[in-house]
């Protein structure tokens, strides 16, 4: 099966919005074994449009669009998809209920122009969007075997539309099966774990091994094809388990959308252990990144964001002479800091940031990017100390990164 | 001018890389006045290369193209592109020279494929690399009025070789320049400000007027051409005000990397304010938004993720029977959580955020969504009740933003 990208919208042809969906959807087209060989980007323009629908259907079984299914006048991805397939828009009286009870849910004013994003080509096999008020469709024609996937364009409505109702329409229509694993590595470089694969990935074939760089993660994709998927899963043993072995404990857990944050919480769960956070530099983004796990609840008691000396000696005890002989940023300081918020709120355990994430305050001493990590655990108080590059944001992301690693560790 | 870009790359097709490319040169070429209406990407194959230069020149002046100028036997841009311009792959010594002592310097090997880069099509002006070792180059034909630029893929060789060789080069061939102005707005729905704008969009011309929602904001580009960068900012003048007039304080500044948090430090900042911020269902992302925000230093004082009924109490004087009587998800509690964290904090504007941000933990009375957000300022406290929808994220997201924009209403 060959399928073909296609994203609509003017807001891409000016740069104001990045295609990160074709990114997405060829990623998840490989592993189900549909081969890729266009993307295509074109405006809100109906004549184009057509010849971009054309275009596409000429070298592909499945197109797959993203965006244009919005209430105004510029969304025309529906009109010219039904246009091509010879079919008339008919309004969905499903897809109305959803849209109705969406704007009374929100308590928002229902116009003329949200009415038509329930106008559905007919015959066609509609997706609800629970993230959004456009919904997207399939469209098949049994003659020509050619199929027109249409999903809206924000990546929060189109994936998981995409993974509930497109990948399985798909999984039916493949012959054999690609499957594939995902390796989670926090704690080691890019550069130093693609040397430890060097021999794995030049002597790949089925399964493939493909590494993936995030912030301040890593991922390892693996990828078998088998007629079936146990097979496939069979053929990935050897090489998980090699990996298992090289990499220990820096493989931090396995999945797509598996973060360091939930294998966090699912451990503190699991362990009964209650925590707390002060922080400092990362600003509510460490206590922000556990709370956005569902169930953070058990085990998150609260977090403190001290930001100024005086926040910090009043909420966590941090002590004067401490601020004034060793600053804000030092080890010391994280480390009172991890105490303090484990005493003060009574958890298990504490876990202090404290750093410079510029642009302004670096020193020569102390430059932009030096971070200090503190974790009291039990008795035990343990300081790490960090030093990055990059924007604030990077730096800050980082760090709250290699805090939740400290934590996984120490759990082990 | 017409310009089409395409990125060239089996990595693109598999989701392995991102095109970013795509975005930065659309938008640059957009500041330059050249239209752009497609983007596409195809893989390393000869004969869907071929086609792509075919197709993107049957509709475009300028085809850029990015990706495909390495040493493997798989880069394959120049030799298909010199062939679609009847030209000949020589060797440019000026070329081979800049790759000989790249090699040098960097200590590294060069071997017979990486002189491949250094082959390029007869009668083309090089484009030299500073930042890697394939070289870029445009090749036009005088009869055809046809240009094909081609440049290697990675990002950070890319952007300077634009920047300064391909820019200047355009520039001469364009008249007149493209000006943009972007106007940023918070608390009014997508569909209604379309309604609000509905006569200026039907009657658009020079200058133009495109809308695009993003998470809990909206943004108007409104984007003008003439010959000199002062007269398209006069033509926009008019409908700028008149937008201004129309949306009000809605309005929350101009420009494209501008943010809502910015807005607000940069107001508490001005007003010598400062702020605490008290956080349930947002767990810090709102103290980490403001404190993303360089200087926030200044005016940010502290912020208390009280996730837990014992922390409100404790932390910021919640009454117990606040708690029991209306729930911690209520008006009543958000307000005395925003009272008691500018008390205990002494700042100026204490700001609290309680709701459920789902999946679990919704009641008929209190559904997933429901959010309270308290804004404590001098003697008086307000608070506002919001209905969301969407995943755990996306509501702790848009109460962000909704708490931030009380701040900056409450300032104006």
């Amino acid at each position: 099966m060959i399928a073909e990208i296609l994203a609509v919208g003017t807001e891409l042809l000016l740069g104001d919005t990045l295609n990160s969906n074709a990114q997405y959807l060829s990623k998840e087209l490989a592993g189900l074994g549909v081969s890729v060989y266009h993307h295509s980007v074109v405006g809100d323009n109906p004549s184009r449009l057509e010849k971009a629908f054309c275009d596409a259907f000429s070298r592909a079984d499945v197109v797959i669009t993203s965006g244009g299914l919005g209430p105004t006048r510029d969304d025309l991805t529906k009109e010219t998809g039904a246009k091509y397939f010879g079919k008339e828009l008919v309004m969905d009286d499903e897809a109305l209920k959803t849209l109705e009870s969406f704007f009374t849910r929100t308590g928002r004013v229902m116009t003329e122009n949200n009415k038509k994003q329930a106008m559905m080509p007919e015959g066609a096999k509609i997706i609800p969007n629970n993230n959004g008020t456009a919904p997207g469709c399939i469209l098949s024609d049994d003659s020509s075997g050619k199929t027109l996937i249409m999903l809206p364009g924000p990546p929060r409505e189109l994936i998981p539309m995409f993974e509930e109702h497109v990948v399985p329409f798909l999984k039916e229509r493949t012959d054999g099966v690609f499957v594939s694993r995902v390796l989670r590595l926090c704690g080691v470089g890019e550069s130093t774990a693609e040397d430890m694969i060097k021999d794995i990935i030049e002597n790949q074939a089925n399964p493939t091994i493909a590494p993936y760089a995030k912030l301040n993660e890593l991922t390892f994709r693996i990828t078998a094809s088998a007629k079936k998927e146990e097979d496939a899963q069979k053929l990935m043993e050897p090489i998980v388990s090699e990996l298992y072995k090289r990499f220990g404990d820096n493989i931090y857990g396995e999945g797509n959308n598996l973060s360091l944050a939930e294998v966090v919480i699912n451990k503190l769960v699991e362990k009964k252990q209650n925590i707390a956070v002060a922080e400092s530099c990362s600003g509510g983004l460490m206590a922000s990144s556990l709370v956005d796990i569902a169930g953070s609840s058990e085990v998150f008691l609260e977090g403190l964001v001290t930001y100024s000396n005086e926040a910090k000696i009043k909420r966590l005890g941090v002590r004067r002479e401490t601020l004034e002989k060793y600053g804000a940023v030092s080890s010391e300081c994280a480390k009172e800091m991890a105490m303090g918020v484990a005493c003060a709120s009574g958890a298990d355990i504490g876990i202090s940031i404290t750093g410079i994430a510029g642009p302004g305050g670096g020193t020569d001493t102390k430059p932009v990017g030096l971070v200090y990590i503190a974790l009291c655990i039990g008795a035990e108080t343990i300081v790490s100390e960090f030093k990055y590059t990059g924007n604030r944001q990077r730096i800050r992301g980082r760090a709250v990164m290699a805090a939740l690693d400290m934590i996984r560790r120490a759990m082990i």
